[in-house]
């Protein structure tokens, strides 16, 4: 369930909270990623303590390995990943985006080989509501097409009609109490399919909408455009949901037109190739000039990277490709994220969004 | 400094304590290997969480990289690495065996290649002991050389005549209070040898005497042998330490025969390679009949691995390649070494060692 507490006065920024089985959300808000159910490098404490409040996880992932057995006997993701706060699963659409080499799409669902193993395995929008039943997880997400930049106006309109067939036949499903389940808006770059998109999802009725099949390579001002034409369309009442994005400054564009959460791999990719999130911008740890600064890589932060190692130490830990180092970074960005997120819903509740992000982008960028 | 405190009744097996700067050492005790400045994969608050008392890290690796200026900026060992408890730093004798391809020994010290980027390092006894004071170590290790085995007699004889020497040149450095220095006993595996080097080196007089060039490859009932035979002639009141081992049963040997410390790789190096250690002996985690288990790896342990998480998620983490994996049963095993020593040392307190080692080695090797 989703409730709208209010608007900024000065944009589209929305304050609200999604409420789940296993607590709530407060939006805007980020997902870290945990595709193989575990956000990379990270224990469940130190998601909790690095104040995230939702995790994303790929379902499409987990059914390949370790497969629907395994986590129905550990009794769900939450218990097998020992992570007890809400989850959304994404559904493997983007998978038949990422992976286009090793599937085939065809009217009842997907035909993939797996990545793995190459063993073959065909999902259909129901088998993967079901495998989300069994992951147990509080957000579920509809098989889709996630469709890539570019693509003619004839594929992403034959393409929009299956994403709006297997949504229908997602829902169709009993779909249990305490899961809900989020539509998602496909439709290319064309306005009026996108348009089209979320009249026909809106009528099937989800408990939240995503716009997918962004961020796929299109210039950043073009997704900015889709977003804030196709954002107003949604039911207020109900979460938005921008998939796969990301940066800091698409974040903060986005929240501005209107979207409520986000997933991406940024912050923990990021923190694994030694790159540190600051106020005044991204640092590569490993660059020359950290080998001797006796400094927290951010001295706002209070992460227990900052409060306990220095920029020298981290450096020489990616120098010697030693684990923590990594890990440190990792623990470093989704803390900046939640705390970047809670800055921003301060920002709405005090209608002050567009000055924070002037602010905050003016030091980001200097 | 060291206190001895009592002898088991019924073994050599002894109860002490190492007072160092940073703390207290209760013996008998094992060290984790932080060669690099980092126990690999943990942070130090989970060194401390796993009621490790003492580290041991590489002054050798450290002198390669990040060398001394930036730890001497960083104000030692302890600050740059963020963990306040005892260090005990070894000082290149081991690399003189395992790098052997690498180096040149002269009278005066050791030509060595980098293994990092080929460039070349003399190091001298003394140069080894003021890159020590830098690091700022509780206990110091002299510079020797760590004979490979097995070794002819003159060469051991010759070796031997060197590693008493750079000890003397070691000793001769003023050293300041609150860093003991520890000498090496050398002398492959002539007890004659070993016996000349024990003499030499208290004659020297050092606030703790380790045997090295033990676990280099000899079978295990001659490296037993040598440690039941050196370890009487070592001073009571001084510490004993044991380089480089080792495996649980190595350990409940060698503290029957009297030893006070150990350092080893083995239950990191273990935790990485997906072995966990546990009261019934060894799990290869990847095991395919873990896939399935629902139980914490040891359910006697009270690690946040075993609190936390399954047999049947680590798997998966391994299986799939990701980093928690091997970080839990990293901090898992060091908890079970630290856990062991200290069920040593109660053993000890009540005089019923040997039935603890019989025991524990009951159940371990079921």
């Amino acid at each position: 369930m989703f409730k709208f507490i209010k608007e900024d006065k000065k944009s589209k920024a929305r304050l609200g909270k999604i409420i789940t089985a296993h607590g709530e959300v407060d939006t805007p808000n980020f997902m870290p990623v945990g595709t193989a159910g575990t956000v990379k490098a990270l224990t469940s404490d130190e998601i909790t303590l690095a104040k995230t409040q939702i995790i994303l996880s790929n379902a499409y992932h987990l059914l390949l390995r370790p497969g629907a057995e395994i986590i129905k006997q550990a009794g769900g993701l939450h218990s097998f990943m020992n992570w007890h706060g809400p989850i959304l699963t994404d559904s493997g659409g983007f998978q038949v985006f990422s992976l286009a080499q090793l599937r085939k799409i065809k009217d009842d669902g997907v035909e993939f080989q797996s990545h793995i193993d190459g063993s073959k395995h065909f999902i259909t929008p129901e088998s993967m509501i079901e495998f989300q039943q069994i992951l147990g997880s509080d957000i579920m997400m509809v098989l889709d097409e996630c469709v890539p930049y570019p693509a003619q106006y004839d594929y992403v309109k034959r393409s929009l009609k299956l994403t709006t067939n297997w949504a229908k036949r997602s829902k169709a499903l009993a779909i249990r109490d305490h899961q809900q389940l989020f539509g998602i808006v496909q439709g290319g770059m064309y306005l009026d399919l996108r348009k089209k998109a979320v009249e026909q999802l809106v009528e099937i009725g989800f408990d939240g909408y995503a716009l997918g099949g962004l961020s796929v390579g299109e210039p950043r001002e073009l997704m900015y455009a889709i977003v804030e034409s196709t954002i107003p369309m949604l039911p207020k009442e109900k979460t938005h949901y921008l998939m796969g994005v990301g940066t800091i400054v698409d974040i903060l564009e986005s929240v501005e037109r209107g979207v409520d959460i986000f997933d991406c791999v940024v912050p923990t990719r990021n923190g694994r190739n030694g790159v540190a999130f600051t106020t005044r911008g991204k640092m590569q740890i490993r660059n020359a000039r950290y080998k001797n600064e006796n400094l927290p890589i951010d001295k706002e932060c209070t992460c227990s990277c900052c409060k306990g190692y220095t920029r020298s130490y981290i450096h020489h830990l990616f120098k010697a490709n030693e684990i923590l180092g990594l890990r440190l970074l990792s623990l470093h960005n989704i803390t900046f994220y939640a705390k970047l997120m809670q800055n921003i819903r301060l920002s709405i509740t005090e209608d002050r969004f567009l000055e924070f992000k002037r602010e905050f982008l003016g030091k980001y960028n200097m």
